[in-house]
């Protein structure tokens, strides 16, 4: 575990953002305030929207300066790279800009809209693998002396780009006490806190992971970067099992404090972010803001730079995230209601609820449960509330009519 | 219906932002590109992003001004408004900034969501009406000497406070050709159009409504504002039912084109700026995009501005416009199979299912449909896939193994 690796400069970030000059490559994203999270968090919190960079993550970046550079120094045309998200579409936008060919690595059950957006960006899509690991050996078995592989995070390039994203999110916010990013294999975190070590330095720089997917606080306890066998994370942006050897002596040398967040953390700091800011951000994305609403990092009276660094959510991955919030809220409510099984009963319990303006999604009859006797049935109603207050009334009502309901989770 | 009113003047919409200048009542919402958008309709399409405004709306400008144009008066400090939505937040916020109590009146179906934004804004809420008509009479009943009663869109004041915004697009992007902009009431149309029949009066300004609440082009081609007894649109924003004399003559005035959008193309527009644009907007506010990628509005090779207008999407509309569209690309894809009824079959069928990599999310047993023979059932299948591709693999499987199988709508 102690090879030479060269750590990276705060001048090759500056290198990087003279190559990355070029709005149709990287644009300068915009930074919003929310009164929303400065309520929930007694601070005022800056959102750095870095998910509406072109291909909808700071990928590009790094991608692109590692490209460019090796163009510069005459390496051949055809770059290759593993990768089932943000990083397949940086490689694939800055290598046709670059007017390199490009291919990439999938493994086969990537959703077909990354595969779709991937192609569209101009690079070749190979589907092989059953898992990201499959994908990142067949990829690497494509490097030949034509051919440059672009990892995702172990590379000085690849950091120094993304550190570039440090220098704008200082400009836009100079006097930030707290800079938040979250961790998947590191790049991120040590080019941006490799900027501010030069441009900020009392600036607190903290890191944030998945729960499932925590490598880094045991890393810096023991001092070498330790991975993880299996990951388990609705953050698959930042689910990458563990760091390099570059990007944790960097994460070791600039990085002030690493916490984890909770999955549902994540989960409600996306549904937060839909509802105040309207903003569609990843798990990964939102992991800075799970970490300043949760109680493992206090933000008060501080200015906070939150940087939300994705947008690709997958839009069942939002079903699913909106199922569980308007469950949790009582807008969306199973009810189970006791039932002699005859004529009318549906009619009857569906009144009550149109009665209080809510509006019944489903409804199905169960006669199996063990508890029914004969000739009893349960009606099981998916119902749309306005809320909680709403859900409650609905309830009282039927039990009032002399119906045994219960709320079961939907 | 020849009452007299005053037409708004561009001089008023220049008071109205003076009163406006305090980044704490509203602020100047950023405009985004989107290439996405560029290659869907052979234009340079720029978006505002006013949902960012405070409160979710543009609707705080026109509030605002109002309201502070009474205390210049020395009207007293009271206000009542109407309204289930965006109108009421930025009523309840504008007030109290001014020091003045207001009080909401919004029907009793409203959402809980919204209720609770407007009181955490300052305003008391009333709950009174089943329908937004009761809410309003109720509201009207409200007046009196010490109570003034701020309407949505029949106003000049609020007219102008809206016609900010415009002042703000041409600043943005100067050299638009067309801006398009959503109308329910007109208020916000009717300002933005008058700004720029001053500043850019070569540009074309474009109307857009829900054809289900489409009042416009009918009041148009008869020259005096017709309303509609029913309204049926998603876009619940716009979906007012009809436009006063005030804004119809300013749009007859300054507005070059009206346009109509279906639900189906406002839902595709919410669905492409959440997937390509990252943003949430509602269907009030995506309509004008809808009108960009429709065949109603041709911008091929124009400069344009579309106003995202309102981000206040209800999650529970979002969970619908999710559900459509994944079952539409067969990301949700519901399958059902015809089975004989014996133990082994389920195990059999999601064990294909599983090979494929895709995600079981529910199954049922339905044995009553009438084509079925005693002792058969089928199995009903709720699967996210992949896409279409997995989707078709899938169901070949199935058939492969002997089994009748029918794609069902989701």
């Amino acid at each position: 575990m102690n090879q030479e690796f060269k750590p990276v400069e705060f001048a090759e970030i500056e290198a990087a953002r003279d190559r990355l000059d070029d709005e149709s490559v990287v644009k300068h994203t915009p930074v919003e305030r929310s009164t929303s999270l400065d309520e929930l968090t007694g601070g005022e919190i800056h959102l750095k929207m870095e998910h509406l960079q072109w291909t909808g993550s700071f990928k590009t970046r790094g991608a692109y300066n590692k490209i460019a550079q090796c163009a510069d120094d005459g390496e051949p045309g055809r770059v290759v790279a593993a990768s089932a998200g943000n990083h397949a579409q940086g490689v694939a936008l800055a290598a046709t800009k670059l007017g390199v060919d490009a291919t990439i690595v999938m493994p086969k059950g990537a959703p077909q809209a990354k595969v779709d957006a991937t192609r569209s960006y101009g690079a070749d899509v190979e589907l092989v693998g059953d898992d990201f690991r499959g994908a990142m050996r067949h990829a690497r078995g494509l490097v030949d002396d034509e051919t440059t592989f672009v990892h995702a995070y172990d590379d000085p390039a690849i950091v120094a780009g993304q550190g570039t994203l440090g220098l704008e999110m200082y400009e836009d916010v100079p006097d930030a006490d707290t800079v938040v990013v979250p961790i998947g294999g590191g790049g991120l975190i040590a080019g941006i806190a490799t900027a501010y070590a030069e441009r900020s330095p009392d600036a607190r720089i903290v890191g944030v992971q998945a729960a499932g997917a925590a490598t880094v606080p045991e890393s810096l306890q023991k001092g070498d970067p330790v991975s993880l066998e299996s990951v388990n994370t609705i953050a698959d942006g930042i689910a990458t099992g563990g760091i390099s050897e570059l990007t944790f002596s960097l994460i070791e040398e600039h990085v002030d404090e690493v916490v984890t967040v909770t999955d549902g953390e994540i989960a409600r700091a996306i549904l937060l972010l839909l509802e105040r800011a309207k903003q569609v951000v990843e798990g990964a994305g939102a992991a800075s803001v799970a970490a300043i609403i949760s109680d493992e990092l206090d933000v008060a009276d501080e200015t906070v730079l939150a940087l939300l660094g994705g947008g690709n959510l997958d839009m069942t991955m939002l079903q699913t995230v909106l199922v569980h919030a308007l469950s949790d809220r009582e807008q969306l409510l199973r009810l189970r209601v006791r039932i002699d099984d005859r004529p009318g009963k549906m009619e009857e319990i569906s009144g009550i609820i149109a009665g209080h303006n809510a509006n019944i999604q489903t409804v199905r009859h169960d006669r199996s449960a063990p508890e029914l006797d004969v000739g009893e049935a349960h009606l099981v109603f998916e119902i749309e509330t306005s809320g909680a207050g709403q859900a409650r009334a609905i309830i009282r009502s039927i039990r009032d009519h002399g119906y045994e309901v219960r709320h079961v989770n939907a």
